[in-house]
C-alpha cells in the first residue's frame, strides 16, 4: 500500500514493517512511520546502511516507543530512510536513495531522520518517529516545513533503537499540525505539564548566526509571540561563540559514536557514503582525552543555562541558520552549513532541553523553522505553548 | 558619647535614642545606628522634617526590626539623619544638615538613608539600619563605599517605620564588611538559604546606562566574579528603555507617597527643602489613574524577570550609573542623576528582589558599587555570595 503512494522515496521498501494498532486511544485512526533505526519485531533494522543490515539479525522485539504509539491506536505504515548510522544532517542516503523534500524538491530534506520528515511532508502518514542527536529531527522539520520536537533527554525510552551518541540521542517526531505534535507527546511523555509559562528569551547569538533572510523571515513571528507572551528578553548564552560550541559538541559526539559503533565498524569494514565515511574516520581518531574539554564545556553550559529555564522561561531562536542546502551543493558547502547549524542545535542538545520547531517562514520558497526551548521536563508545557503559538501565527493547529 | 565623635554629622542630636543590648548573640559587642524613620520607644521619630517632629508624639513602641538587633546583642548608638520623608536620593537635609560622605567629602552622601551611610563610612558604628524605596540604601552605599542590602520585599517587618510608598518600601543596612552584612541578615532574615547558585546575568542596559568611567571601574570585578561563577550571560531585560522604567516607577511611587502622606501634608502644610517640595507637589498631582500604566508595567516586569531568577541566577550591574554628585551640583544636575539612577534601582525595586551592593571601585576618587540581585527570598544565599565575592575581589570580608 505504502509503496504505491511513496512518490517522495521516504520509505524503506517492503511491507514487512507495517503493523496494525495494538489498542485504541488518542492516536486511533492515524498512521505513522518510523525511522529505520527503531526495532520492529521480525524485521531487520537497517540503520540506513546495507552492511549494517547484512550483519544484524531481525529484531526480536519492537521498540517500546513504537509499541506505545501502536497501543494508542496508530497504524504503522512502515520504516523510513535514515542517514547511515544517523551520522549526518543533509538527509542523503546513497544506498537507498535520498528522500524528496516535498516542500522544496530542489533541496535536501535534512537528516538524519530524512525519510520520516519526507513521509510527513509528502502527506504519506499523519506523523513519523525520528531520532535526534545533533539536530536530526529539528533540522529536517525546519527544512521540510514541519512541526518537530526533540524532547528532554531521557524522557522517552530509546530501548530498541540503534545508538549514535548515547548521552545526546533522543527520539523525536514530526507532524503537520501543532495539536498532533502535542497529541503524540500525550502518549509518549511523562505526565507533568508544569513550566514554559515564563518569559521568552531571545538568544542573540543564534539570531545573529542565522542568514539575514532567515532572521527576517522569522522576525514577524517573534513579534507576534511577544504580543502573546510579553517582550522577549535578549540573552547572550554562549560568549565563547557558537563555533566553539560546535567544536566541543562535535568532539563529544564523535567520541561517543566511536565508543558505540567503532567495534562494529572495525569488525565489519562497512562501505559508507560521502561525508559519513569522513565522520567515522574522524570519530576513530577522537580519544576520550580529546573529548574531555567538550564534556567540561557541556557541564559549564548546563550550569549556565538550565537554572535560567527552571522558572518557566523559554528560549526562542531560528531552528537552523539556513534553509535546506540545494541538492547541487558541494560537500564543502554542506559541511559549512552543518557547522553553522550544529552550533545552534548544540544548545538544547548539550543541555538536554526539550525543543520544538514551528514551520513559520520561507526563504526563496524554502521552509525555515522557529524554535522554542524550555527547561528540562517541561515538554508538555512546551507543546501546549506550541499550540498557542500556532494559533497566534496562523499555522495548522 | 556619640555626639562627641560625630564629625560627619550623621546623627540626630541627643542621646535619647541610645539603647543598650536586650540580649546577646551574633551581634554582641557591635554598635549600630538607625535611620530616624524607625521608632524607638519614648522618642519622637522626626522623619527628617521639623514639622513632622512637631506634629507627632513620642513613639510608644520600638520597631520590631530594631528590637531584633538589640536582642541579638547590638548596642544602639543613636538615630541618623534622613532625607525629609525619605523622598530623595542625594542625602541633603536643609533642616538638620547634610551628613558628610567620609569617602568623598566634596560629594553628597546619597540618601535617603544618608546619616546611616555616613555613620558607617565615618566608622562611628559597625552597621546601620536604613530603608530603601527607590534606592535609599543601595545608592548611599554605592556613594560612600559601603556594603549595602535591600532585602526581598516583605521579608523583614516595617512595623514602626514611617511609610513612603508601602509596596516599594523595605528596610536595609550598611556595613564595612561582607561578613557583617551577612551577619545582620542572619538575625533579621527568614532562614532559607536556597538559591543564588546559578549563572551571573549581566544586565546590558544598566552597563550601557552607566557613565563610561563607572563601567570601566567595575568591569575588572565582573571579570573576577566570572572566574568564580562562570561566564556571565548578557541579558536585555528592559527593551522599553530604563527611562520608561523610571517614569513608571516614579508614578507608582508618587501615587503611593501621596496616599500614605498626603493627608498629613494637606493638614500640616509643612515646610520642605528644595527638591522634596517639588516631589510632593508632583505626588499630589498624581491620580491613581495616572499610576495605572506604571502598576501594569510593574506586573509585566515581574512576570518577565522573576522566573529568570527562580533557578538561582543572579543579575549583575553597576549599582548607580554615576558616582555621588558634587555638593556644588545644581538641582537640575541632581535631578538628571536621580532619573538616570532610578531607571536602574527600579529593576529590583519594582520586582521586589533582594539586591546587595559591593564597594568595588572608584571614579576620580569617588566610590561606585557593583550590584548582585537574586530571586525573591534568596537573600541569605545572596549574602553568602557577597562574602565569596568580597574574598575574590579583595574587599573586607
Amino acid at each position: 500500500m505504502v509503496e504505491l503512494l511513496d512518490d517522495v522515496g521516504a520509505f524503506m521498501p517492503g511491507d514487512r514493517f507495517a503493523h496494525s494498532p495494538l489498542g485504541s486511544g488518542r492516536l486511533s485512526g492515524l498512521t505513522f512511520a518510523v525511522k529505520d533505526l527503531f526495532d520492529v519485531a521480525g524485521a531487520i533494522t537497517t540503520y540506513g546502511n546495507p552492511d549494517w543490515a547484512r550483519t544484524h539479525p531481525p529484531a526480536s522485539a519492537t521498540a517500546p516507543v513504537v509499541l506505545g504509539l501502536l497501543q494508542a491506536g496508530a497504524s504503522l505504515a512502515g520504516k523510513t530512510k535514515t542517514v547511515e548510522l544517523a551520522y549526518g544532517l543533509t538527509g542523503e542516503n546513497v544506498w537507498y536513495g535520498t528522500p524528496v523534500n516535498a516542500a522544496a524538491p530542489d533541496r535536501f530534506p535534512g537528516g538524519s531522520s530524512c525519510g520520516s520528515a519526507a513521509a510527513v511532508a509528502g502527506h504519506l502518514v499523519d506523523f513519523a518517529l525520528g531520532s535526534d542527536t545533533g539536530g536530526s529531527v529539528r533540522i529536517p522539520a525546519s527544512y521540510c516545513g514541519l512541526f518537530g520536537i526533540r524532547p528532554t533527554a531521557g524522557a522517552i525510552s530509546l530501548a530498541g533503537a540503534c545508538p549514535l551518541a548515547p548521552s545526546l540521542d533522543t527520539p523525536g517526531w514530526f507532524t503537520r499540525s501543532a495539536s498532533l505534535l502535542a497529541g503524540v507527546g500525550e502518549v509518549l511523555l511523562p505526565a507533568n505539564r508544569q513550566g514554559a509559562d515564563g518569559p521568552l528569551l531571545r538568544v542573540e547569538e543564534a539570531w545573529v548566526n542565522a542568514q539575514p533572510g532567515v532572521a527576517e523571515a522569522l522576525r514577524p513571528a517573534l513579534e507576534k509571540l511577544e504580543q502573546l507572551r510579553g517582550r522577549a528578553i535578549g540573552v547572550r548564552l554562549v560568549p565563547e561563540g557558537l563555533d566553539t560550541l560546535f567544536q566541543h559538541f562535535r568532539m563529544v559526539q564523535a567520541e561517543e559514536a566511536w565508543a558505540a559503533l567503532g567495534a562494529w565498524v572495525e569488525a565489519t569494514g562497512p562501505r559508507f557514503g560521502p561525508g559519513v565515511a569522513e565522520r567515522f574516520a574522524a570519530a576513530k581518531a577522537t580519544s576520550p582525552a580529546d573529548a574531555a574539554p567538550g564534556r567540561a564545556f557541556r557541564r559549564l553550559l548546563q550550569a549556565r543555562i538550565r537554572p535560567l529555564l527552571s522558572g518557566g522561561a523559554v528560549l526562542i531562536y531560528p531552528t537552523s541558520p539556513c534553509p535546506a542546502p540545494l541538492l547541487t551543493a558541494t560537500l564543502a558547502e554542506q559541511d559549512a552549513v552543518r557547522q553553522r547549524t550544529m552550533g545552534v542545535t548544540a544548545i538544547a542538545g548539550f543541555c538536554g532541553l526539550p525543543e520544538v520547531t514551528l514551520p513559520v517562514g520561507t526563504v526563496n520558497g524554502a521552509p525555515v523553522g522557529l524554535s522554542l526551548v524550555a527547561g528540562q521536563g517541561q515538554d508538555r508545557a512546551l507543546l501546549a505553548l506550541a499550540c498557542d503559538a500556532a494559533a497566534v501565527l496562523g499555522l495548522p493547529v
